[in-house]
Order: C-alpha cells, then sequence, then structure tokens
C-alpha cells in the first residue's frame, strides 16, 4: 500500500483530522475514537436499509463456513510468497505472478479469466549502501526509496544534519546546501509520518542538501528500513533518497547532539528502465440477471522488492481471489457480475488501477462497488465505506455488515478507499475498503520481515468469510446498491 | 549474557522445573509465577532480619534521589555504543572499552583503578553466507553461531532437513548423513530453547550431518538473527553452524513439507586466532572499617560482535559503575569495600570471571556479595539470591530491598547467579543478580539490534539505584551478611 501517488489521496490525508480517522491507516486507538465517536453519528443518519438480510442469513453461513475450513488461500499465499517472492514493477517475478494466478483462477472454473496489459515504471534498486564516515566508520542498515535517484559511482559524502520535522529544515534553509539532511520523525500514524518520506528529499533540495534520509516510517524496529516511493517536485533537483532504522537515526541525532558532525557515504546505483510491459488479472463470476452491473473486488499483485509482499498485498489478492473462488464453489451465482481484480504496479506508479478504469471505461456506470482490500489480512473489523456513498448505500452496508458480527467484522467507518480503486471512484463508482485491524501492519510494511510468517490463517480465513459475504449481497440484492 | 559454558551453569538450566523459575532469564508470566508461589514460602523460612533499616532510610532516599537525577550512566553508556561500539574478545574496540572505562573511573575519583590482565579466545567472524539453492534461489539471514568452525572456501551445500526436537533428530538418525539439520524449535523461555544453539551442531554431527543451521532463540523477528555461542563436544566432528531468523527457518520447513527437498549452501570463513590479551577493569570505594571485606558489582565489559552490546552487557557495566561512582560523589564510605569489576570474555569463554577469581584467591572468604547484572537494565524487580545463601543472609537481604519499594524493585528471588561470578560463587562467595523486567530482553539479545535507543533513561537509573543501595547497606551494616 502507498498513500499519495495522486491528487485525490493527498486530499484524503489533509482531510484526516476533519473525519478524525483514516481508514486502514489508523492505529488501533484512532479507530476506537472514531468508532466511538464517528458511528452513531453515521447511523442518525442513516435510511431504512432495503436489504433484507434474514434472506441471507442461511448462504452466508454456508460462505463463512466454507472460508473458515479452507486453507486453500493461506496455501496459496505460501506459495507465491516462497516460490515466487516479491513482485517490483517490471521485475520477471511480477510477471510469473501475473501467469501464475490467471492460470490457477481458469483451474479454479472462474470465468472470464484474463490479463489486461499495462505498461509500468521499471524502476531498479541496484546495488546501495549507506556508511557513517566520522567520527566513526559504521555501516548503517538501509534501504534506498522507491523511485530515487541514484548518486555517482563514487557516491557521495556530506556532514549529516538532523531535523526533526519540516520547521526545522525550513529554519535551517540555506544552511543545507552542500548537507545530507536527515529526517528523523518518530511515528505518530502513518498519514502523518509518510509525508517526511514522500515529500522530504525535495523540500531539502531545495535547500541545496545533496541527498535525504529518512528515519524509516514505523513504530518498531530490530534494526530493520523501510523501503516505499517518494515523489520528487519536478521544479527541484532530484537528490538520492534513503531510509535508515530508528535506530541509525537516532544515533545520528545523538552524534549530532554531541557536537560531532556526523558524515555519511550514500551510494545508490538506482535507476529506472524503459517502461516495461505488466498486466492485471481478471476473473468473474457472471451475474445471473443483470450481468453488466458488477461488484468488484481485489487488491494489487505487485509488491515492493524486498521481503515477500506477504501482507501489502499477497494476502489482498489471495483474500480476494479466494472470496470469489468460494462463491464459485458453493454454486451462489448472484444476479449481478462479481469480478476480481489483481491490480499491477499500485506501489510506484498506481497504472493499473488507471488502466482498469480507462480499459472498462464504458461500464463503470455498471459498477455498483468496488472493494478494495490493501491493509493486510490481519483480523477484519469491517469496511470502510466511501464519504461519497449516498446515505441508503450506507444503511445498506451497515445492515448486511451484521451477518458478519460473529466474525466482529461488522463495523463500517465513515469512509473508505484504495490506491487501485481510486480512479474508478473518481469515475463515480463507489468505493470502499477491508479494515482489519493495523496495530502491527506498519511493523513490517515494504520490509524483508513482511514475510509469509506474519500472516494468520484465521484472520486470513476470516478477511476472505467478509470480503465473500459483502460482495455476495451486494451483487445479489434485489435493488441495486444506494439508488 | 551467555548460560552454558561451566559445568556450574548446565546444572543451573537443569533444575529450572524443580524450581519453576530460572533467574534473570525468565518471561515477566514465569517471573509472577514465581512471586506468588516461592516468595511466601521463602518468608516463611526467614530468620528475624539484623539489619536496621530504618538507620539507612535516609541514606537510600538520598542515594535513590541522585541516582534518578544523574543521566552520567545514560551518557556513558551512548558513547560507549556509539563511539566505541560491540566489543568482542581479542577486538580493538574491547581494548578501547576497557582503557577508556579505566581512564574515566580514575576520573571519578574512584580508588585503586587498575586492570588484571586476562587471556581471551579470539573468534572471528569473517565472511559468512547462507543461500537457499533449490527450490528457488534466496539470500538467507543469518549470523554465524560464536566458536564456530569454518566451511571450506567453497563452502558446503546440502539438503536440509528441518527437525522440531532432538527427539526427531534421534529417529531420522542415520538418515542425516550428508545433511544440513535445521532446527526450527519455537521460543518457549531461553534456557529450554538455547539447547538447540549450544548442543544442536554435535548431536546433528553425531549422525554425519554437515552443518547445522538453528532458528534464532528469540520469541520474536522482523528478519533477525540472533548469535551466540556454541558448545562443540569433543567427541564428535566440528561441524559450522550458524542462526537463521523465525522467518527463514519457518519457510525452509513448508518447503520441506511441500515436498521441495530444499538444499542450502552456507559459507562461513570463521576461524580462531592465538588467544589475546584482554583485562578485567576493578575499582573500588575502600571501606572505612573492614576494608578486607568486600562486596563486588558488576558486569561483563565484552559483547558479541553485532550491535552494539548496549542490553548485553554495556547496561549492566555502565549501571554497576554508576553505582560506584554515585556512592562516592555522595561522600557514603561503608564499612567494608565496594568494588566493581567489569569482566572480559563472558560471551565466548568466561575467562574473565574465571581469572578474577584465580587472581583473587586469597582474598574470596573476605567476599561478603557478588551480584552481577547482566540480563540487561530494563526495569528492576529486584535481585536473586543464590540458593546457597544462609537463611540469616537471605532474611537481611529481604529487608534490605524493602528501601527499594518505591522503585518496585523489592522482590527477592530464590535462586541467583551470573556467568562471570560464579567461579566466586564456586569458592564459597554468596552470589546474587540484578533481576529485571525480561519481557523484551530475548527480542535483541545477540542481534544487531541490541543498540542504545533500546535502554530507557529511567529504567537504567532505577538498575543504578538498586544497585547502589544493596551493595552499600550489605557493605555497611554492622554484621557480616549471613553471619
Amino acid at each position: 500500500m502507498q498513500r499519495f501517488s495522486t491528487p485525490l489521496l493527498v486530499i484524503v490525508l489533509v482531510i484526516v483530522p476533519v473525519f478524525g480517522q483514516q481508514p486502514s491507516t489508523q492505529s488501533a486507538q484512532q479507530q476506537a475514537i472514531a468508532q466511538s465517536s464517528a458511528a452513531p453519528q453515521t447511523t442518525a443518519q442513516l435510511s431504512p436499509p432495503r436489504v433484507k438480510i434474514e434472506d441471507y442469513r442461511e448462504r452466508a453461513s454456508r460462505i463463512i463456513g466454507a472460508a473458515l475450513t479452507s486453507d486453500l488461500a493461506y496455501r496459496r499465499l505460501a506459495w507465491l510468497t516462497d516460490r515466487i517472492g516479491n513482485r517490483l514493477s517490471g521485475s520477471e517475478s511480477l510477471q510469473r505472478a501475473i501467469e501464475w494466478a490467471a492460470s490457477e483462477m481458469k483451474s479454479d472454473g472462474l470465468e472470464d479469466v484474463h490479463t489486461e496489459k499495462v505498461m509500468v515504471p521499471h524502476w531498479v534498486r541496484g546495488e546501495e549502501s549507506l556508511e557513517l564516515v566520522e567520527p566513526v566508520h559504521k555501516n548503517l542498515a538501509m534501504l534506498g526509496l522507491g523511485n530515487s535517484v541514484g548518486t555517482s559511482v563514487e557516491g557521495v559524502t556530506a556532514e549529516a544534519v538532523v531535523v526533526h520535522d519540516f520547521d526545522e529544515l525550513e529554519r535551517l534553509g540555506e544552511r543545507l546546501r552542500g548537507k545530507i539532511v536527515v529526517y528523523n520523525v518518530p511515528f505518530t500514524n502513518y498519514g502523518a509520518t509518510v509525508q517526511y518520506r514522500s515529500a522530504g528529499p525535495s523540500r531539502a533540495a531545495r535547500y541545496g542538501a545533496v541527498a535525504a534520509i529518512v528515519r524509516s516510517v514505523t513504530p518498531v524496529s530490530l534494526q530493520t528500513p523501510h523501503t516505499g516511493a517518494l515523489r520528487y517536485d519536478d521544479a527541484q533537483p532530484k537528490i538520492p533518497a534513503a531510509a535508515v532504522t530508528i535506530e541509525g537515526a537516532e544515533m545520528l541525532e545523538r552524534m549530532q547532539q554531541r557536537g560531532e558532525h556526523p558524515r555519511l557515504h550514500l551510494k545508490m546505483s538506482a535507476h529506472f528502465l524503459p517502461d516495461a510491459e505488466s498486466a492485471n488479472v481478471v476473473a468473474e463470476i457472471r451475474g445471473r440477471e443483470k450481468p453488466d452491473e458488477a461488484v468488484v473486488i481485489g487488491g494489487h499483485i505487485d509488491s515492493w522488492d524486498v521481503g515477500a509482499g506477504a501482507q501489502d498485498d499477497g494476502g489482498g489478492i489471495v483474500a480476494t481471489w479466494e472470496a470469489v473462488r468460494l462463491l464459485k464453489q458453493l454454486g451462489l451465482r448472484p444476479r449481478r457480475t462479481i469480478r476480481v481484480v489483481l491490480f499491477t504496479n499500485e506501489e510506484n506508479g498506481a497504472r493499473g488501477g488507471a488502466a482498469y478504469a480507462e480499459a472498462h471505461k464504458a461500464e463503470l456506470a455498471g459498477h455498483v462497488l468496488a472493494i478494495e482490500s490493501d491493509s493486510g489480512v490481519f483480523r477484519p473489523t469491517g469496511f470502510g465505506l466511501s464519504a461519497k456513498a449516498t446515505p441508503q448505500a450506507r444503511a445498506d452496508f451497515v445492515e448486511i455488515a451484521k451477518l458478519l458480527a460473529g466474525l466482529r467484522a461488522d463495523h463500517i467507518n465513515p469512509d473508505g478507499e484504495g490506491t487501485d480503486i481510486s480512479p474508478m471512484m473518481d469515475a463515480g463508482v463507489t468505493g470502499a475498503s477491508l479494515d482489519v485491524d493495523g496495530t502491527h501492519y506498519f511493523d513490517i510494511h515494504h520490509t524483508e520481515a513482511d514475510t509469509f510468517d506474519k500472516v494468520n490463517p484465521q484472520e486470513l480465513a476470516s478477511c476472505v468469510a467478509s470480503l465473500a459475504v459483502m460482495a455476495y449481497v451486494v451483487a445479489d440484492m434485489p435493488e441495486r446498491l444506494g439508488q
């Protein structure tokens, strides 16, 4: 998951204080606050639901039972992460993952399984290192930031200047010329802290900094660097940028405080190759009455080039895929089509989501709902429904979620979105997110530690069940959601 | 800290189930159980205390106040870890740490500051790597085990066989010939799980295994390998051995379960150089009435060659040193001598502790008490007092600890020891451990993540206060402890 690559998402970050919560990147504490304050208010505005959930209780029970007794999604995620591994846009492993998923979906008996070509950026990390050269020599654990330029072959060496926020950066201003700016910003929440990773390099470049180093965006660390995309401001020189660990950033700050003037030597051979061919993977269960109306569910098949992309977002793709497979297996063909889309290039370009919306432009009026799963497959808490959804849609969403009360996945947050579905949402499609307990997501997000063992099979199965029930009932209810 | 290098310590591990707890390596839960069950029983056996703690309340208050308002120990630990770094026996950095500590102790005004020569093993890690070569190629995060032999230059390549315990190893027996044994043993407690690291390589070698890989001895991991010493059985061939992460061990097990026959390629250039000269650092406050009777407190100045040796055991040495410095600063000269010893080579040889006991053999009859701090400087809970201590000593220990009730550091566990003080204890000296909340110690123990930022300054100050009060009162009380 990344959170800033389109203007829409920037707006979402900015409005966080207004709504008092941010779907899917909020802490457990924030979520609790949001639930206690926002939920009653929302309920007060609800129309009476039209969906009759008693008509669906038996089917929901079968779906949930099937999800919680199957380990297929879990085994598929193990295969994806162990045998294919991480899947950065342009990599051979992403291509293998796409081919594997399409092939497996065909053997599942899903309908109209196909891939849809998408040209994606092809960023390559290359060799990289960060050394402390004064006052002592030490190699620092690091990861270059995605989309960063590289350094010259000999690298860049300069004094480090540690700052704690953009205000301090601005106060130092021209004194940063020729320096390496180190943002040592503690994690508060992802939305707030990630801005130093995304915008920090260009803001430092504005004052002549020669490189930027960002404390990893995470609450915890065992010398664990976290990568993720930066976004250059075209008005500023592009300077190389990398993440250090909490441990490394704190040490540099201590050295600065002691007056030791730490110096760093950064080497990165990061670069872009020409755009590469990639694809979204698409499959469906065709609706029995209104096949041109569709509920879309999905996650992203690409990942960063470290770890195994297990929670981000291997879990999201196997969970949404499995939800559709289970419905097929159970013979539950809804009135409308349910389509699963494994989007490509979410992490460093968001081209898959854009390509889907463009390729299916003519059909989007028939897209009843799009749900993205891209916050990990931890214990599901419910869904975030776009703040733009109609009161009628919200009323029915809240009602359908009651079928998930036994999983404690029945909470509907007042907003919801996702990078891959945002182009559809811009075109008027109602969007939603699968919301999960995010307590430990950012411990491993974009790191070598985002590996299969971090996935709990019962939690994954609960995500499958939640997605399948919600998608099925919305696709099957007699009247179209929200109209 | 390590826990098996002398026969005594092996016995301590074996008796753990009998006593229901293991000093200083127990989990918070175990500690709670031990406290609720063992404490009343112990109290029932106590003699009436002879120490009058009311005589010491004002002085204890001054000591605690001074400890909690000084940041000198914290700043010294920062310097040690940032500027000197980790300190394996035989390294230049250990020598620098020894010289620095002795020099600083002199400037503190401590008495009889000197170093005592100790010849130590000089193991060198060298270059090392572990690759999965089938069914896919992947570099695995690893650390060679301390004291391991290296591989040939080309390394060793063989099929991995994952086992879960020694029983399974024994059942496989000769089928392990030519294989690399992988012990995938989940962490229960350090004492139980570390046996696979220490004894696992030789037990696998007995059946012809060509190398041993051990899941890191830790409850949590962010792709974090943990080193630590192995102990070869002289009757078996010495095979190279390394630790992988939880993530790596679990992946190998999944591959084995899927019938994929994972193969590993291990390369290690680990080797021993000739023994190196090192030293214990010794300083004291000389007793005003009975200078030949002494309370010894200390930790170990060496560390593994990864991370910064902050909790293991930089914290232990700065806390014990600071306890003595504070008493000196406060003008509190006790009846008996208080001596601080920074032992060398605890991690891979325990030569410092042995050398101290040997060099001071003639004085040991006057050693009233030896306290070791080697479980980290987390929140102190109290002390573990050797099970061999007399009832009178225990009664006075429990009584003195009441002065630490305000720090919640007043619990006396029924046993206590330490690698460095065990040779003294063998010679009849009463031993004790500073006990601390061990919940997170093994998260970082023997890893790159054992760094300064893991130390909480208030917790460190509480350790200093606890050590200073206990050492001072035992050194000053009119009658000798336990007699």
